[in-house]
């Protein structure tokens, strides 16, 4: 029989199913695996707060630096989610102490990870993350072990159970985004301070750890574009369907001639790839290597349960005694990849422009995507009102174009954005056609 | 840097495919995790034949039994793929010689793999096989170290490419199963002698494995049931989609009251559930656990390529040097459990009945369903003759029923086999809402 002693700051949703596994699954555990998990303390802010578990079993401890002190402490496990404040002095503390660290702190891990992974490696101990990204689906230990002698093409994924539990609200119920990141909230599938989700931040924290893992590429937050969903308007998810696509909010890491490119982005996809298929809260990734069309992953990308399971795997990982590195590579081999100018790669965009519904205006606006060399693939002019126009005769004019580069579209729209009939800025939305 | 010495044995579609990704990958491999692969021996039947790597830059063994006397080999690959024979022979040779062997060889472990396991243990080497299910999918080491200390319910999948190429083509070409497997074999999309893929041999070899490493159960093919697709009609699958329904052939693994339940069938899933939209060559995997309600994965399920990818991930797990056994479990703690009879599940019913088109044929085949309390949920009679019918007047009736069990059904349709208009035996097919 092992023991692994492990501590545990932080007893929120995910650190409190995390006891309740190791109390319930205990004798399975150490039947499959001789592995006998002792939980030496614990420490959350509110002693008192109720919880599906008796605190009263375990060591309490009120500040939880103080659990770095417990002798013969294997592993310490943070749940705390700062981005940086007393949760980076604690992994770093831990690290330095020699005690391997499990956390589910992307954001700690987007921003400071390299320094954190580099003290993991100095004191040969390991900073595990399997938590940090995509909840229960087991993604990263899939890159560094199973498929890690391949060569990554790209990955894409949905990756943020709010933003994707939105837009699948606003397709079922036909409703806007405001009402319904009003109702996600209610329902607890959105925080009360929901900016991280919405604006696309939280993708980028779980696709820059991502993009280290699958390229070797130092963690670099800066590197990745992000764009939110708060513009998508129920319309615009409508005519995607009319399209044949659905919107998604997609994350996306590849490497173009040895350079990087990481977007968060909300994009038409085809609406039979799988990706479109990923509903609710639900998280699914696409991984595409020299070996491998398409492997695809699809499970819960939140919660407690789904969240403990992948700190289990992290402590089985630990257990399992193997030489695997935190980050799949030696600290000092990571590169630093030059990012791929996003502007200058050809895509198919998907436009919103609304007009005043007066004669003329269609044949003005394709002359200029004309003359600037965007070539149109298809045009809805439609003859209901917008759900969202107020103005009694604004109308949408919605276009799909052919490939081509964000400069030449963003030059065509400031002028078409000039013309006189043309009511506010032009909504425009990638097309990704690639993507299955 | 580590040097790991391997030696191949059959170098068909998927070893001529490890070789050219070795030399492919060699700089990028121990790049990322300074590993040196080095072959030190390959051996096939026919040495002259045209291959996409060059033979003569490796050892050529005319037999492969020598492969295994070449000194400080770490790893056999053994991909000859025989049920017993020289497979056997070489794997049980190579694990008493203290060799890792990593085979690609279902037929091989699901007959004899408890024999070759504890051979395996008892020598302190390990017997990896990713690649003998799913092919590109790293189901494997998902369940062996991801989710091991989950508790799993149940893992359904689609385990066999060939039959779920037929059953998508007929569908796609509405043509019938006997067109479509003609057409598969010459598109190599079937074998010439495809038994076991069409009678679902294949796929019930690959749930013994994954029934054995999700439950810690013995490997045991005997208690596997499993049924092919060779009786689907077009019809059937034109039937299902309906009712909302698409046939798959589905693998199910399930631990019942301690009670194992294995079987391989066609089944009617729900048309918007994953494993439904697995299409054409693909394989795909769900697996729920008391910590995760859905976790699926899907993929390339063979070919030369992604199963190479398989046995590249199982080399690198022997690099790790974890102390992960083979199996999951160790082999004295693998239980016997006793199966659960298939006949006594209640589960909902698809019928097809051929009669003569004569008045008051359907009140009579529902009113013997109601004797033997088989409740009918809908009934789909068909205005237009069935397409194999080549009897001017004879005419399907489609129902399905709500749960029942098989035994009651059996009974039931015995007595309406009986009666004077109906046709041949009634096809029956179960219906698996739980499927998702």
């Amino acid at each position: 029989m092992t023991t692994l002693n492990i501590s545990i700051a932080g007893l929120g949703n995910v650190g409190s199913n995390l006891v309740k596994i190791i109390e319930e699954n205990y004798h399975s555990i150490s039947y499959k695996s001789s592995l006998n998990i002792n939980i030496v303390g614990i420490s959350a802010k509110n002693k008192s707060k109720n919880r599906i578990f008796d605190v009263k079993k375990y060591e309490w401890y009120d500040n939880p630096i103080n659990l770095l002190d417990i002798n013969n402490t294997n592993i310490f496990i943070e749940l705390i989610g700062e981005e940086k404040g007393i949760s980076f002095d604690l992994v770093k503390e831990a690290l330095q102490k020699k005690i391997n660290v499990i956390t589910a702190n992307k954001a700690l891990l987007a921003n400071h990870g390299n320094e954190l992974f580099k003290i993991a490696e100095d004191n040969s101990v390991k900073l595990l993350f399997e938590a940090a990204v995509a909840g229960g689906i087991p993604i990263i230990k899939t890159i560094k072990s199973s498929i890690f002698l391949n060569n990554i093409k790209k990955i894409s994924g949905i990756l943020n159970g709010t933003t994707n539990y939105i837009l699948s609200e606003m397709e079922n119920s036909k409703s806007n985004f405001d009402e319904v990141l009003k109702d996600a909230k209610s329902k607890g599938f959105a925080e009360q301070d929901s900016t991280n989700d919405i604006e696309g931040i939280d993708s980028a924290h779980k696709l820059s750890l991502l993009s280290a893992i699958c390229f070797g590429s130092k963690i670099n937050f800066k590197n990745v574009d992000f764009q939110g969903i708060s513009n998508i308007q129920i319309d615009d998810i409508i005519n995607a369907k009319k399209l044949g696509y659905k919107i998604k909010l997609i994350s996306t890491s590849e490497l173009i001639d040895n350079k990087i490119y990481n977007v968060v982005e909300p994009l038409l996809i085809k609406q039979d790839s799988q990706l479109a298929n990923v509903n609710n809260v639900l998280n699914g990734i696409i991984i595409q290597t020299d070996q491998l069309k398409s492997l695809f992953l699809e499970g819960e990308g939140a919660g407690g349960r789904p969240t403990a399971s992948s700190i289990m795997s992290d402590i089985y990982d630990i257990y399992e005694n193997n030489n695997n590195l935190s980050l799949g590579y030696k600290i000092d081999n990571l590169k630093d990849f030059e990012r791929v100018d996003n502007k200058e790669k050809s895509i198919s965009y998907y436009l919103r422009i609304y007009v005043e519904d007066i004669p003329g205006v269609l044949a003005k606006i394709t002359s200029i995507l004309n003359n600037f060399g965007v070539s149109i693939e298809t045009i809805l002019q439609m003859p209901e009102k917008s759900k969202n126009s107020k103005e009694v005769n604004k109308v949408p004019i919605i276009i799909t174009t052919h490939e081509t580069t964000h400069k030449l579209l963003k030059n065509s729209l400031s002028e078409i954005e000039n013309l006189k009939f043309v009511i506010s800025e032009v909504t425009f939305i990638k097309i990704d056609k690639s993507i299955y």
